[in-house]
């Protein structure tokens, strides 16, 4: 037939089971080190595909409660599909990487957002909130996600990895371990943790390994929870499908890990889990600039963002400035993350107004394209901070109304079983 | 004539000479304080205009030396036009301003950018800089600016107030200078200061007012350099013209207060006086909203920003984290205005390689439509701070090349006449 | 006084007054013709602005009846300021303009739109719905236009020239005029006339001129009405503040000159007189690229438009093809022409369904930011145009409802004092 | 498993081989006729996938030749996935259809653009250029289209069907055939044909009927070639995923079919077959709002666009008017066509001067996300078209440029193996 000859799909290195445990499959792994071994290798410029289960493995399900949130295993995380080297790629190069698509499966057409407890994941107001475990499902209808727990919203997903980044080399895994331990040090009881050690239990690389070697991953091996150098866990919403990135490479083949799928997030992505995860595929093609690192004094990925990201240029946007107004009033030294905390607390008040819970409001505005600008960080004291919410996600106005809001409800999200919010 | 009847101007309400020192005109104020009385009154739905002097009240030159910079008078700023009160407005009340339009004055078509010296203004990297006094001078052609002192660039401006706000209460102000002063306390001898108490030398209010009146005034009056819960000096690029505002009233009238004009401004203001800054024209239209404070939850402004904000679609994004990759490494928790610095650091390091000064790429960098977004406050301990540079505002190609850039000079900003940098 | 130095003014090349008729005034022309000697002369990269009057030069007031339409003298139009010459420019260069603002006269902020009897002027519709003089007046409140006659909208101008081109050569002014001639002699009893041959009544040159200069161009002169290889009478919305266009050069100094200016279009500008036609000031930059017109085989100006053009992502879409659907039926052969009107009339029947009348529809498509695209051209015998209304322009959710629409009236606009529509 | 639990993949009611004639499969038809009985039936609120083959039905291959083009068989197009009923859905009801997703097979990772013969398919400038088959192959590599036969440019796709629409009834049906016939009858012998009548030979319906049911339908369908008033093939790129559309409904369970999907298309599709033609699958929801038709004045399908479509801002435009100057130099009469065609011609004539070949230059501005807007419909006699290119999807700089373009070739599109172009 006509168009079957030279019709070729497009290569998928790895492949995953999105309902299967993590630790039951090839080609994940969920630390960082310089001694896992590439999974796959490819050639740049060639165009491929990699599947990627949800950040936790399967752990969280399609229901009405939210305690799976709740009792969460975090030493398993990040689940992330790699390594895949790029044939030629040496450390001081830049590996460009296109992000051509992000789907989730045919068979899997859902997400969740998650509010983390206090004590096992926290988020950005775990203790102001004292936050109990909850959840939103969202149903994936082609670019477009609703749920049930959050009625009256539809918005289109700029789809996304949370999870991207080049393999590093033992120096730079020295100095991950050596700073973070160091805060880890001052901050000795913090709930939850200012940051994560390395962890051998719950440690994984679906690969064939030595003992030695797997016991020196699990034990050397870096965290995925924070963003570093090599990109890791950036959460960006705009590094979405249709981007072009510019990572630096610190080991022979780069060695490019991926994971943490979102359909979806807004800037900051406050609720912990506060992306719509999914488990999907990734497309990518991947160049070599040689040099790139000292071309481009690359110390941390760069990128081009999609022309395909959602607009919604109709926005009703709060500010937020580094004094605790919505607590106990102290006066922060231009501290941008007050003031973003601010700003979301603005929204999340409005929002009640408009009749959704706290809890909705804190799961919507980590999961919807809301945009949070750094407005300014001049005018000392106070960092002020922006958060924009898109209008036209809402199938109703939710302008400032003369009027004042009429009275309605919209229930509540997933709770414990126990009732506990 | 048929086109002369029923022509109608809107009325100026406020009419200052931006060539005069601030301090011998009329209508303008430094300070904020619930006893300055209004120097003019609006009904609610009138269109009326607003004349500002730039926010230092002339001090600023167009020429090719900082040594103005290096000089200015900061106990004078920001000098304001109004109060305005608007009639029927009441404490607890939304005062909704439309922002219609925002213009430099014809006969003055030109602004500026300065990076302040360490021991007089500072600005983000007063101390990794020791800035030095620096400046870039604007001319302003219709919609767009260019600098001799930035050859290479021309971008549309995103003409706004950086300052505008209504009249505190005396509750709101004892709160302010409260908090502020315990801020001070904590910080004695920092360079630049933390915060700025109510300083009596060059205190101004252009009215008549009895001796008391002012006295107070000039010992109790905040200084405007902080945005506030009533807007104040918030710097938000995109409360643009054309953006509509919801702010809180605090006394009677709400006494509407605008100075501070910019030409454009990237996100963040990063040089201190990074915005182009500018004397002009703004055109308002206020309205009331009964209750609205109730109504909205309004804890501080919220707005709807402009259809007209200019779109550049094509950008390149840096990104940086908590941590000072730039300086010695130290590891931060949590920290946004950490990782927006490591952001403004890693571009300012790439416009460095295509050829830019320290100095000017410091200044582009806060005069320009940058977009810094807050990508993620939840992966501990990094946060993740984008910075967006637009490419088309250049007329030379700055995205990543695999060749390399070529060697090429820009010049220089204007530096201090001594040749100091 | 620091910021009096070096504040230069951009100079006005040309000067009028908006209030006095055209045919009054220096500097101000209605037909094009080559031996129209410069008004004035600009050296390449000079800044300059030019006054303009509106089209009718001050015929038109803002009242509330549509007499002044009705009997509107169209053989003074339009009247245009210039011709400026560039320094330097000779036939077969580029002339680069920069139109850098368009603003509309401080004392006159407001303009109007305005349905043509068919017997004088006309319009898209003149035939279909027999037209009577009808108007709306527009009140500019800074960048946004409202309109007392058609309540219930408001939007953002994208202020632009309707009418902009350089001088014709002999050759090309004989061209155009067989050309026209020879379509009037195959439609000599049209009503409206198909096009309009020179016409020495009404002819003006605001310039000194010898009689046999000034009764050669009355004789020959091209009316100003349409478009033409120089630019023109293109009435192209987004040629608008903020763009760089690339005009054919054909005389010695490329002679340029500008006119019709516009608040407000929507593509295709359907009712005649569609924009929100406005007196003001035009803000301009010259450049020449010798030899541009061979370079880029630029038989016709071509564009880059503007980052500051209003955004308004959420719109509904109207269908038309070239089938006569809401007249006889008629089915006609690939004609957008056709297509067009069908997908406006579309659109006018449900902006009926809303409430507004026939005539507020057809005005408020002609002037508010409508978008039109040619669907497709290709498939035999339909022509697909669509046309697209922006929602935020209106106060009032304007989308399907389920329900259908509420009853409601929004007035009528401005008709003839005797009443007949 | 926690994932495996109720997740439901969405059904896809119609499924085909992308490698197979589409007369050899279930579920697709080629004609418009309201006896065509539904393949499949829906809820309102269901999401559901259709697949569907290309619209020659696997004529076209992925080769370096355009033989295949030359010779298609045209008698059997297009070929349409469905009908598919909504339950509950009348005539006069509107069908609200949400277009969820619109993706190429994984397994045929490619499309085509072609340049049809004068003799056998045409297109835009059939006449003038004489055309002769040729033809470009796009790759997808995810979100982007490049193509070998056109280097140096890749592009977002706006991914779209081409043609969608509800049955007509057979009132519909018989106006249509009468219009069209009548034009027909008017133009007997042109070459190509300005429209299509009923025509047996060719005429699918993958369905099992009786014998004087498929008779009739391929004695009276109508044909696929134009859009209509209930859709079909309208070949609006806007159309796309994560829009919005209400089509008036004819027959009882509306019977909505679907094709020719398109991975991107210019407006106009000027070469014919000028969208990147591909099969694919298409996600739809359906609901009903009953008596829509009359509610919303619904003479033809109204939509709501995509938050989606790839946003590219710079962008250069071309102008045109309804004088042939690249012809014969003929002045039409306000014709939008002729004015679409001439803005075409000159950016086809400056995309030569860049170095690509007429042929490359018409296939580009037909599949490239091109925006052509209808300027002005009012001027007489010459209507103003533009035509606007994204200079993004060019690899290298488009813009004019003082020096002129360097000589530069990129080759050609494929042509005849003859090669006779």
């Amino acid at each position: 037939m006509a168009t079957r000859a030279n019709s070729v799909e497009h290569p998928t290195v790895i492949k995953v089971d999105p309902f299967l445990p993590a630790d039951q499959q090839k080609g994940l792994h969920n630390r960082w080190h310089p001694d896992i071994p590439p999974f796959a290798t490819v050639k740049p410029g060639q165009t491929f595909k990699v599947e990627c289960v949800d950040w936790t493995g399967a752990q969280i399900g399609n229901n009405d409660t939210s305690d799976d949130i709740k009792n969460v295993d975090l030493t398993k995380v990040h689940n992330l599909s790699g390594p895949v080297a790029v044939e030629g790629a040496e450390p001081g190069d830049c590996l460009v990487v296109d992000i051509l698509d992000v789907q989730p499966f045919d068979k899997m057409p859902w997400g969740y957002t998650g509010i983390f407890e206090l004590a096992n994941g926290g988020g950005l107001f775990a203790q102001e909130f004292q936050s109990r475990a909850a959840k939103a499902i969202w149903d994936f209808d082609g670019i477009y996600a609703t749920s049930r727990h959050i009625p009256g919203v539809r918005f289109a997903g700029v789809t996304h990895p949370g999870l991207i980044g080049t393999a590093p080399s033992p120096e730079l895994l020295a100095k991950w371990n050596e700073r973070e331990g160091g805060l880890i040090a001052q901050h000795i009881n913090a709930v939850p943790p200012v940051a994560f050690p390395p962890e051998p239990i719950g440690a994984y690389v679906g690969q064939d390994l030595p003992a030695p070697v797997r016991e020196k991953v699990a034990r050397e091996g870096a965290r995925t929870i924070p963003g570093r150098e090599h990109g890791g866990n950036c959460d960006i919403k705009n590094l979405s499908r249709g981007s072009r990135c510019y990572f630096p490479v610190f080991v022979k083949g780069a060695n490019l890990s991926v994971g943490d799928l979102h359909f979806s997030q807004g800037d900051g992505e406050m609720s912990f889990c506060g992306a719509i995860e999914m488990a999907g595929i990734i497309t990518f093609k991947c160049n070599i600039i040689k040099g790139g690192v000292e071309k481009f004094a690359l110390r941390q990925p760069i990128f081009v963002p999609s022309p395909v990201d959602p607009v919604y240029s109709s926005k009703i946007i709060f500010e937020g400035l580094s004094v605790d107004i919505h607590g106990d009033g102290t006066q922060y030294n231009m501290d941008a993350s007050v003031a973003y905390k601010q700003a979301a607390l603005n929204a999340i008040a409005y929002l009640q107004k408009i009749g959704y819970t706290r809890e909705q409001a804190y799961l919507l505005l980590s999961a919807a394209p809301i945009e949070s600008h750094v407005g300014a960080l001049v005018d000392s004291p106070n960092a002020c901070v922006t958060l924009a919410i898109p209008t036209a996600i809402f199938d109703h106005d939710i302008l400032p109304n003369p009027e004042g809001f009429p009275e309605r409800s919209f229930g509540q999200c997933a709770i414990r079983s126990d009732g506990v919010v």
